[in-house]
């Protein structure tokens, strides 16, 4: 950041903001000027807060798997009672993922293809050194991240239409675990 | 992992950890060994909790777009009264993230033109035998990530200088959700 | 998504994910159909909220490198007094990650050059016209993330036998921060 000048007070630097916009070719500009608006929901409220852990247990027959998982996080939310807040749903290893998107087999399969391709096996990587062989499971999981925080509204999973959570395996035929952990009010 | 040995306790695992930063090349083991500084600020408090939440619409004009929305969230937030916590801000479809970088022209035009090389569209994903033909705003969604959650410190986003949060469309000219959940006290 | 029919509601959604399974090569059916299970552990409880924020300072010696913080989080988690919750840990700028994975000095190199070589040094980046150098250290803190959520569980964080945090600096040699929020009960 050297060569730029130290930001003026927050109100000013959104006028600076909006002037950098005015500059952007209309593909950002016009979004970021005209298309935007915004819905209010719910209210502030006070609330004493709770939780609740669960651990999803997985054993992949394949060394790479995409396993579905919305419904049994969708389960676990109703189970805590917690009807706003957030859940997290995180892999508990280095080699494994968790993402939320589509559930349509093409674009699981697209997905794990392109993986590979930016982040191929390789019998070269040092970490083989240590006598490990999935140097490329780890790069996988750095790429399509290893948790997510998914909002819960009125009780409920706050999902767009078509998001759906997946537990991305990279280095399967062993137990894996992933921790789901509630929290709200 | 299986040819590694279980690990000892925690304690005994960060002697371990030390050990192995021993043996990083010096662009690792410097930092590690010699450049880190801790500051505390504020303490523990005990509160109730809040929460508010909110929806940003959007409706691009272009099929790609970056759009710049930390004063919508930093609004949302002070609305909500919460004083410390996190608000998560999180794209509600499988075609579009939210990410925090810098809000610089140059730089969102190279971020466009970096996940165009590194997912780019192609007619023949798998994804696209459903009609779709977007398999490569998936890719970019992935690569991206769909979600941020940003922390609140005295009522406000606790951003860094030049940090700014963005919602980048990869599949536009159609409507389009984020949500904007506060949680804290 | 304009070619694909609206979703029936959500349990019927459900068994529309399940034929989608079915159809999917044994690599991903055996996994989502078979290799599931749930393992319940503590339970909802009501309590007050506490936070507490802290932030850790670092300076590399180098351009880029990788220091390991899992200590000074679990420190920080353990003044806070939280039992159950979570704590983010998040880079305060936008040439800087946070990620979670192997402590081991070879995979440290291979993600180093992984990220060299999909987000690499280059000097035409647009972003350089502001007289910026560091295009490719947005670029590589994006593909990184800059922060992750850490679950706490019975005042302990919650990770895997082999998950470690980490910053990672891309454009080192000055003062960059760290926030650790601690949030939960």
């Amino acid at each position: 950041m050297r060569n730029r000048p130290t930001p003026a007070p927050f109100s000013l630097r959104s006028q600076r903001s909006k002037a950098f916009h005015r500059g952007v070719r209309p593909a950002f500009a016009e979004s970021a000027e005209r298309d935007f608006a915004q819905v209010r929901t719910g209210g502030a409220d006070l609330e004493a807060m709770k939780t609740l852990t669960e651990y999803l247990k997985f054993h992949a027959k394949t060394h790479r798997a995409y396993i579905h998982i919305t419904p049994q996080v969708e389960q676990i939310v109703r189970k805590s009672g917690v009807k706003e807040g957030m859940v997290l749903v995180s892999a508990m290893h280095i080699t494994a993922g968790v993402y939320v998107n589509d559930n349509e087999t093409g674009l699981i399969e697209d997905i794990d293809q392109w993986l590979e391709h930016l982040a191929p096996f390789r019998k070269d990587y040092k970490h083989h050194q240590t006598g490990e062989d999935n140097g490329d499971s780890h790069l996988k999981a750095l790429l399509i991240h290893h948790e997510v925080i998914v909002p819960i509204t009125e009780g409920k999973l706050d999902l767009g239409t078509w998001q759906r959570i997946f537990y991305a395996e990279f280095d399967g035929q062993r137990d894996k675990r992933v921790i789901v952990k509630v929290m709200g009010e």
